[in-house]
């Protein structure tokens, strides 16, 4: 497989951007990854989107997106799987520029959930889960997540207080991006006070949706040459996999198979492992997530996730970073833009452009997007070189 | 980018499935597909979808599919472009293969219509067109499609009779193929009486929706062997190219700029042109839709695609044979299925399997997969050897 090089990167805020359509935000992501591409067309356009035909009425975004930003014409498709949308946007186009079929490459993550009201995005975002076994049943995807937790505590003899460092570290980085949606710190005594949503998870467990769209441009790596102001960024790896949707049906409901097996193979596709990672945007969806992407991935032992966030490892200067511009759970999580916006973020960083919350010489960053609760999970290495 | 072959096939018919979701649906072609390529497991897995979100409650399909059939744990994905989903997953799938990421790759083509009442599946199909300056003004698809037809009559002079021949071909194939939801044949006096749908479209120039699902298997084509009784059918010429959505934006409203690139791409790719073609597996979603074709894919100067239905130039026997197993018209438009209907059949007529509707010694045919009015489209050429 050739190697690709990310050549320019773009984003939104993530917010309620009620004076915005989905193609303006996905166009304004897409614009600012093409300038700072130094590009004025591509090839192809790979959109990760999951909610556009039901919030906004729209399917073929792709082609919507093409023409909006003025390149008609171009190749486009719309790629979905739930909250792993966009990273499964990104690897489709990686493979397409990897295999010589197209030289230039734009994956846009764009999502608008706003102009709904919050039970009908419940109800949309449950097209995540099982439709037949799971929603049928009247689960909501926070309530699916919320027996993930309550299961895990009780096997491992956590308490809810445990998982306070996953959203405190997550709030004290956003308040660094200017892109994040809720740009404040929170302390331990608000995430005990936090109003409850589906116990045990509550407020301050769970990413905030919102509308926003992050957008890169990709093409070969012989074609980039990095600067010292500003250093090439490839494709080290990537790997997706994926497991049954519906958690019932799992083996171990308490372990994350599908991104254990993506983390592999990005991992061996690299010639890198965990001890090489400098930072980790992980999909923290729910803080019991954040605890579970730990353990899939070789951070921490099953059932010990939650440690890493107790010893302040996963702050911009621990031994791990993680969620270092804000994660889903402050930077906001509009579902189908997540993925892109965890590489934009992992891009800064290798840059070195992320200020109070740069990880010093950051030269390996991984990224994980997740679709469903541990269904679709794609991981990509990202590295300086 | 290394050479793609198709090892297997698999299809359901076109039909009001009650009785079956969408993923078992999926899952019968794709096992069927897999059975006849004799693999018991593929890498990955590319889902062509437009509307399980809207009609199933069902997003995150790529990965429900993949663990219905047996492989939990392979990449999966969906991929949306409207009606043009099925070949976009196609082509999706064939550079991930061409890229070396994966070896082995399942496409299916699935789609589920029959479950909502006509004006909802009306509603749905109209998320093709663009939501804010297409739909919102209260059109719907058949509606632009019937704008269409009738400027294409005042500017070159056709009656509605004379677009008869291609419904009654698509009708006359559609008798021989069991996947076929229409398998009767009709008259020129039977299209001149059918009922009005949006003048000058009449139920005889409108595909019927319905449900299901076709499938491939494809792989490297250095790891196939082809026999006498099954020729080897590899993927000569694959391009995919846009058009604005709205149609009112276009230069030429009446010719099918997206079509004639990306024609032109996969004949650039296979070193093949019009006359090469065997048979022509078209987008027929009206019948005005495959005059366009024919002319924006050099088969006829713009303005007399009809001229060449008048001639009977496209039955089985002719110089160009379209539509062989029924076309969307009479084997039916499962819309994000279609496309890979369409490859199904043309591997089908190359393997010599099509029976009465057999085109003799064909050695080369072309498939091209249309979303929206010729917003996104996707050719594929595929030929022995």
């Amino acid at each position: 497989m050739r190697q690709v090089a990310i050549l320019g990167i773009g984003q939104t805020k993530v917010d309620e951007h009620w004076d915005y359509s989905l193609r303006e935000l996905a166009g304004f992501a897409a614009l600012d990854a093409l300038q700072d591409a130094g590009l004025e067309r591509v090839d192809s356009i790979f959109v990760g989107n999951m909610l556009s035909g039901i919030v906004s009425g729209q399917h073929h975004l792709g082609t919507l997106v093409a023409d909006w930003i003025g390149l008609r014409g171009a190749e486009a498709v719309k790629i979905e799987a739930a909250c792993g949308s966009g990273a499964a946007a990104f690897r489709a186009a990686l493979m397409a520029v990897a295999s010589g079929e197209t030289e230039t490459a734009l994956v846009v993550g764009a999502e608008k959930m706003t102009d709904k009201a919050g039970h009908d995005v419940t109800s949309a975002l449950a097209t995540a889960a099982d439709a037949d076994y799971e929603v049928e049943q009247g689960v909501s995807f926070v309530g699916l997540n919320a027996l993930v937790m309550r299961r895990y505590m009780h096997e491992y003899g956590w308490q809810h207080a445990d998982f306070a460092a996953f959203s405190i570290n997550a709030h004290a980085n956003a308040v660094h991006n200017p892109n994040a949606r809720l740009q404040f710190a929170v302390s331990a005594k608000e995430y005990s006070k936090a109003g409850m949503v589906a116990s045990p998870i509550n407020l301050l467990d769970a990413s905030p949706i919102g509308d926003g769209a992050a957008a890169a441009v990709i093409v070969p790596a012989e074609r980039v040459t990095g600067t010292s102001l500003r250093p090439r960024v490839v494709v080290a790896g990537s790997g997706a996999a994926t497991d049954t949707i519906a958690i019932h049906s799992r083996r171990r409901p308490l372990f994350l198979d599908a991104a254990q097996a993506s983390a592999k193979r990005a991992y061996a596709q690299s010639g890198l492992g965990p001890a090489d990672m400098d930072l980790f945007e992980l999909h923290d969806a729910f803080s019991i997530m954040s605890a579970l992407s730990l353990e899939a991935c070789g951070f921490a032992e099953p059932g010990q996730g939650p440690r890493l966030a107790l010893d302040n490892a996963i702050s911009p200067k621990g031994p791990l970073p993680i969620c270092t511009r804000g994660g889903l759970k402050a930077r906001g999580h509009p579902v189908g833009a997540t993925g892109m916006y965890q590489i934009v973020e992992v891009v800064q960083q290798l840059r070195g452009e992320c200020g109070p919350t740069q990880v010093e010489a950051a030269k390996a960053g991984m990224a994980q997007n997740i679709g469903g609760s541990g269904a679709t999970v794609i991981t990509h290495i990202l590295k300086k070189g």
